[in-house]
């Protein structure tokens, strides 16, 4: 098992009001309400943990509200490495009506500052200068205000500096700032992959070819994800498709930060190419069947594993693992 | 100046989103989001500390976000006596949008079990076992799940056996619960003095004879609001009316909670009937100039007092005093 650092730039308190139905301009009493730690790296850090790896979590809290994560870390088994940071966490508040309709409000990060960002690298040089340093770091989210793309850039500069595994999931222009830094592992989406690309991708010849493109820039895993339609994964193990099985899907929040952790453990444990995306595909389909992450507890984890179809598109190394 | 104990049973985080227009069954940015740790008796207990006295505020407090609460509390130099109970304190999203539409929701309330009020008395016995016993108790604010009629109505009468003061600033059903506990204190609306009374209360001769038949039930002052119409107080002192200097009004949420403060203040300090009433009808009409509590600091505080009609109704003492 290993030691991972997960960290989570942006995380938020996520607020669940359930309704009947909402009445604007009026009181609103809801039948639930629940307020969750959450954040990208959070997620992919309890799947680790789960999976039995030594998990770390850092990143940035709002000091007057970090309760809910401090009391949630032990309770996901992962180690709490988070910069407390003045201010309030953000709370993205999301109201669910009977009718199925969803609203999301999602309130604005907390603004970073050098001094912030300065303690973070300390804390990350703490964990590499002590007799277990991490042997990968995952990014993951979105960028909170403050952190502008050339700082965000440098930091993954920084964090490459320890020289071990960099997984990077994030979207948007902070995607394209991490592609450019080449770490060890990106997962756009098709529609970023698109925008990588600079064209429209819209035939599988055209999608595998940007996705080797990615891989060929520096990228060691180029794993692009479609949802349902399953992952395509350039590395230097070749080509990779995965369709998962069918499921039922009630929330597909985590699955993707599921998937990312599952990819992570099974290279991680020196897994096979096929083991390793069968696994990860399956525990992701695991997940979008409720709320939170997927766990391989489930008890028809070995069935979803044998539902969900691997399959190599090449049979000799893509472009990029041979250049 | 002196030592008051305010309870909050069912205390709240207000969550305040300001957004352009809040767009159902969309994922809406707001332009600002604010945390604030609220409740009733945190209100009075502001008030009171401002004005000099030491408070310690009480209740029940989810220890799962807490935070707010713990850093606000030095902040507004009140002592903190809140039980911790497992759970989150309930939070109340208010959505404001920008064409001055608000829609308001008020999550359930955290569930107070026996071994929490058991909890609630014991901190309460502490304070009055101290050397420097509290001289009064003010218990604001609605009843959380859990605190039925009957259990708030044991909790009055535990209260009331410290033998000082016990105001109660509720509404509803447990308005009527405080009354039959005859508390030194409470302040009903108009409507709520009707529902107690029975009757439509639709002349100021109807009104003043139900405040004073409220006054002879066994309260010791009886204090009958009337927003910016003023109050009516029916006590040993007499009945007094007090009608508030026009203001404009922004935020009259915690307008009650100032004058409940301010009307204890005066009591507490002895100052004469009219003194007590004008003080407490003008630090009321200058929390409604803005968010939050009032301030006997305002530049225009005496001002505001001297604009306070206060008038005595009779010249005898009330039917209820001489009874």
């Amino acid at each position: 098992m290993a030691r991972v650092v997960c960290i989570t730039l942006n995380p938020a308190l996520d607020l669940a009001f359930n309704l009947d139905a909402l009445t604007l301009g009026h009181v609103n009493r809801p039948t639930g309400a629940q307020l969750e730690a959450a954040g990208k790296g959070v997620n992919v850090a309890r799947v680790l943990a789960s999976l039995g790896h030594e998990v770390i979590v850092s990143g940035f809290l709002g000091e007057e509200n970090d309760a809910p994560f401090s009391l949630a870390f032990p309770r996901y088994g992962v180690e709490d490495a988070f910069v407390r940071v003045p201010g309030n966490t953000r709370i993205n508040a999301k109201l669910a009506e009977q009718s199925g309709r969803v609203t999301d409000i999602n309130g604005p990060g907390m603004p970073i500052e050098a001094s912030h960002l300065a303690a973070l690298r300390t804390t990350l040089s703490g964990l590499f200068e002590s007799s277990a340093p991490p042997q990968a770091v995952v990014v993951a989210g979105s960028l909170p205000p403050g952190i502008d793309q050339p700082t965000f850039g440098e930091l993954l500069t920084f964090v490459k500096g320890f020289r071990v595994p960099l997984w990077v999931d994030t979207s948007g222009p902070a995607l394209l700032t991490a592609i450019a830094a080449q770490p060890a592992a990106v997962k756009p989406n098709e529609t970023e992959l698109a925008d990588w690309a600079g064209s429209a991708l819209d035939s599988d010849q055209q999608r595998q070819a940007a996705a080797k493109r990615l891989h060929a820039s520096g990228i060691e895993h180029a794993l692009i994800s479609a949802g349902a339609e399953g992952v395509l994964w350039v590395s230097q193990h070749g080509t990779w498709q995965s369709t998962p099985p069918t499921v039922t899907a009630t929330n597909t929040v985590c699955a993707g930060d599921t998937f990312v952790a599952g990819m992570l453990h099974g290279l991680l444990s020196q897994h096979s190419p096929e083991e390793t995306l069968r696994f990860a595909t399956a525990l992701s389909s695991e997940a979008v069947r409720h709320v939170g992450v997927g766990t391989s507890h489930a008890d028809d984890f070995d069935s979803l594993q044998q539902q969900t179809r691997v399959r190599r598109l090449d049979d000799t190394h893509t472009e990029g693992a041979t250049r």
